[in-house]
């Protein structure tokens, strides 16, 4: 059982500020994702694009936001779990909760705080009769650890940013890529289409275009697909692995079933007062809520999140008074043992 | 008249955030300070300090924010009235605002919105009897433009960041610049006092300790000014300029009369919408409002602007539906004519 004080569903750019902000209140963080890794839709979505509307920041582009607020609360040291989907939310006697994933992770806190954006991203799938044979025997349809292709056989699916980008990354790392789209056009950000060109060029990225995967054969695990070229008969290509790369899309998933009053595909929150949702204790932040004059922005997560904490810390710590310190003047101590502050000014008689 | 959209009291962040999200919505801006520069707090009271709670930056200086809130709005061509405090609030039949500064300048505008800090950033000054028959016949309280003091004689007092670092830049545009501090040792920056040790050395900097300006003589402006240095008999010091620098601290003043609800010494607004206070089209955002659960922080006041705006938008715009485009996909157009957007995938076969 992972115990903590903020239990964040969703490590999108919501989710990873209220790690920093409930630090300051010095309350510890865990998050789950579904996906395998932090930044929500700014890296699954659009990672090399730039936002402008962050304030102070004149143009970032997403992935770059999600490495700085990484950053930001790395000194709160949260825990995550990556990977799993949140499934059931259960409240105890005590009042507190236990949330358990789809790979039955359990975790323990006195606050939820729901930043689940559009939802949980789930995988789109190819269709092949016996695709659901194979998931976890050699079919995967995101990248969770690059290690597990060491010096495997990868086949790759798929003709955007992520098939790309992947074929590019594992080239380094497996025996054999091959690149598989039902088109000849590939679309993706210049410097990856150029790079695969490249990899091509080298022989480290077999490319089949053209054509799609139809069948999976292999005894138990992933042995090999069969790969349609237009009309012609389906050749074989063997691999140990095959990930298809269609994209993710967000689906609100399990939480709908929680107990919220739902809205618009989003949960009711008090934004009167510190977002919580119907259930008390547990909150909704970030484009999972929804209130009168709710935009979905990156910048409104962040003061939603700010709230949030106040009450959270409450709920936490009966009684005790809270009294808001600038982080400019009382520094930022790190769980990690680290500590910023400002330098302090000179005191001086000139000679 | 200065005519405008959206007419912003206070030019700190929060203000200067509106402009941005203004724009976005194709309304322009104007600002009114009573400080001769933008940045309210940041850049007045704290500029070299370390901020570390702006989402996204794990640290940035209070004047480097100020100094990106700028960049960043700067396509959308904000106006200023500088220098100037927002003196009365007047509403005229047709609902629209009529704003005027202590200077007698005078704004137009169908939507008001107050971001005004702490209040209006008046300054310290010092006890001498006819101290206020010189203001503004050499007597300044602040630097608004440094060109007045172009090959002048120039006596400051102060004992601070801003009475070091002014005496530091004058140092190479005034004829003579005089420092005088009642006491010997100065508390500032460690590079400020460096320089002024390095200036005074040099010559370009007198400095006069433990000492205290105790009279001003000139016929109708300033000649020089008589310091005490001790129990000793004061000395003349001839000079075109007295500028007491001893710090400014904000007062709500004016806006405390203009029929708001107040409570702790700011204005109560709606938090459940949109931050409007009780006259209808007035806002009021950032630090200067308050509502349950109000925190007085940076990035509050960026969330509260963003919420306001689409209020704003309504009302200049009656009947006409917004729709929220993300920056990332929509671009920005500045009303300078430039144009942001991502760049656009590429569509490729490869050879
Ligand atoms: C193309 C595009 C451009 C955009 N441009 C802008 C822009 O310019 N400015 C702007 O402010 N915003 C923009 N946005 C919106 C912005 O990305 C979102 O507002 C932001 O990502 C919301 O952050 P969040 O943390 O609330 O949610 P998300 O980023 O959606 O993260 C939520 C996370 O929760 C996880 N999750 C949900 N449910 C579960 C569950 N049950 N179990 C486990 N994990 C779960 C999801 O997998 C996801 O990773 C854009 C969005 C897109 C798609
Ligand atoms: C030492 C210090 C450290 C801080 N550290 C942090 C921190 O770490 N994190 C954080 O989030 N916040 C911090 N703050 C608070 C932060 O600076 C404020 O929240 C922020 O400046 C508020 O921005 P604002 O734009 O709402 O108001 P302000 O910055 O106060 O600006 C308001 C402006 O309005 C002008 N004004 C008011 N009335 C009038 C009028 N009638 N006519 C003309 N002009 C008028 C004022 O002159 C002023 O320039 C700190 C503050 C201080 C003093």
């Amino acid at each position: 059982m992972i115990k903590t004080d903020i239990l964040i569903i969703g490590a999108g750019p919501t989710g990873l500020f209220t790690v920093f902000e409930a630090g300051l209140l010095k309350l510890k963080c865990h998050l789950i994702d579904a996906l395998p890794q932090a930044g929500g839709q700014c890296t699954e979505l659009y990672p090399k694009k730039p936002i402008y509307d962050i304030p102070a920041y004149p143009e970032i582009l997403a992935g770059d936001l999600t490495v700085k607020l990484l950053e930001q609360c790395k000194q709160f040291e949260p825990g995550f779990t990556l990977g799993e989907r949140a499934e059931t939310l259960e409240k105890q006697e005590d009042g507190t909760f236990i949330v358990t994933t789809n790979k039955g992770t359990k975790h323990h806190a006195p606050v939820v705080a729901i930043a689940g954006g559009l939802g949980s991203f789930e995988p789109r799938k190819p269709l092949i009769d016996n695709l659901a044979d194979y998931e976890d025997k050699g079919v995967e349809y995101m990248v969770k650890d690059p290690e597990l292709y060491r010096n495997k056989r990868v086949v790759i699916a798929g003709g955007g940013d992520s098939a790309l980008d992947w074929s590019i990354f594992l080239s380094n790392v497996a025996s054999q890529v091959t690149l598989i789209h039902r088109r000849n056009e590939f679309r993706g950000h210049l410097d990856s289409v150029e790079q695969v060109q490249q990899l091509k060029n080298e022989g480290k990225i077999n490319l089949i275009t053209p054509a799609e995967v139809t069948n999976i054969y292999g005894d138990k695990r992933v042995a090999g697909v069969e790969v349609t070229v237009k009309d012609e008969a389906p050749i074989k290509v063997d691999c140990d692995h095959f990930i298809p790369l269609f994209g993710l899309s967000p689906k609100l998933g399990p939480i709908a079933d929680w107990g919220f009053e739902i809205e618009k595909n989003a949960i009711k929150v008090n934004n009167c007062l510190d977002y919580q949702t119907n259930i008390p204790g547990v909150f909704a932040i970030g484009d999972v809520n929804t209130y009168p004059g709710k935009l979905k922005l990156i910048l409104c997560g962040f003061h939603e999140a700010t709230l949030m904490c106040q009450s959270a810390y409450q709920i936490i710590n009966p009684g005790k008074r809270y009294v808001l310190k600038y982080t400019t003047v009382a520094g930022v101590d790190g769980f990690d043992g680290t500590r910023k502050e400002a330098p302090k000014p000179v005191i001086k008689a000139f000679d």
